[in-house]
């Protein structure tokens, strides 16, 4: 049973890695395409996002089959599940990166950013950049560290977010109401990536030392707009 | 086994049923607190969340419990990752239902809402007002038949959302810069519950008949607004 379970776990795990490595991937050409308007990068990230849902849907059949027939206990138990969430919060962030694709998109051949959020948007991109490579190695090495990393650096994303809220009640914001909604959806978009991040991260922390880091009382990182 | 399954099952089931009973509670809570710019209202909306909270992570702990000694299979361990998923989800409408309230807090004494938004947002929440009733007895009953009206009437909804954005777009739009980004969040945010709920009417379809709704393809519900 062992093996055969180390087997199949270790099929669902690549998946899983594949999984990651799409997200990574959509994250970081959607901030391209963002801040380029690139509308052939824009429309390629919408049309991948399918392959992120296929992929769930699979994941997800692969665990029920082996949790059936292997009635795996303790520690397995524990990463079967968090497995499951796992590949549902990916198929969640591409769906939000997808979203950011659909705003470049819509706006093209005009930039999505005005050009007053423009600096704070560039610094969100660039801080998905550093999430998306932080979260192919944390998933396919189980690195808590980089798990601890990520749960400790989500603040900055949320300041900037905050930012684009002064930024757009400002009196330096000559944008249309249209641009005023794109940046503030844009930013939301990309703070909501940030978080999925984070629960990521907290299951690849559960997985490894079955302490389930969003347990910790702390206030809801998703509130900051209100 | 058949008969501890069943007994464990249907505790793990009241807890799914009370969880639907809050978040619908929560729903009307926070609908009504933002209408009528009810501040103690909003608060206890606020408050309220960590009963969700706690209930999600206790129905999850009782799911791996039951999984790791019962090992349900077929239509058993359907029911219980499906469970698993639908405590998930309520959890987070719990946070979004939180949200609403805050930006009514926020706003306090004042509305939340531009006095040329306001018609739209109260037909958005009193959608809400319909769904939270569907949303109980669905669960409650299991009743496939409330999961396809909400399934079908999302788009009602989606809708809503749409006119919010032609609304503070148009040359009608009065309002403050702050004013539209809170109706544009408000928005957002009671469109994602409606997505929740049709999520949560999936995994009822899908307990009941194995069949899950969301394999159809069909476009994204959750991008209209890009």
């Amino acid at each position: 049973m062992r093996v055969i379970f180390n087997e199949e776990m270790k099929a669902i795990a690549s998946n899983i890695e594949r999984m990651a490595e799409l997200v990574a991937k959509a994250m970081n050409d959607a901030g391209s395409a963002l801040l380029n308007a690139d509308l052939e990068a824009a429309q390629t990230v919408i049309d991948k996002d399918a392959d992120l849902d296929a992929l769930e849907a699979n994941t997800i059949d692969q665990c029920l089959t082996l949790l059936a027939r292997q009635n795996p206990v303790a520690t397995d138990l524990r990463e079967v599940v968090a497995t499951m969430r796992l590949a549902a919060t990916f198929e969640r962030m591409g769906d939000l990166t997808s979203h950011i694709a659909q705003i470049t998109r819509r706006t093209w051949p005009e930039s999505a950013i005005a050009q007053e959020g423009r600096e704070t948007i560039v610094a969100m991109v660039d801080f998905l950049r550093e999430l998306s490579g932080h979260l192919t190695t944390m998933v396919a090495n189980r690195d808590v560290q980089i798990a601890e990393t990520i749960i400790a650096g989500d603040d900055a994303l949320d300041k900037l977010h905050e930012k684009i809220f002064e930024l757009v009640e400002g009196e330096n914001w000559k944008g249309t109401r249209r641009q005023l909604i794109d940046v503030v959806l844009l930013s939301r978009f990309i703070e909501r990536i940030g978080d999925h991040c984070v629960a990521v991260a907290r299951q690849i922390v559960f997985i490894v030392s079955g302490f389930d880091p969003s347990k910790k009382p702390e206030p809801d990182k998703d509130t900051v707009v209100a």
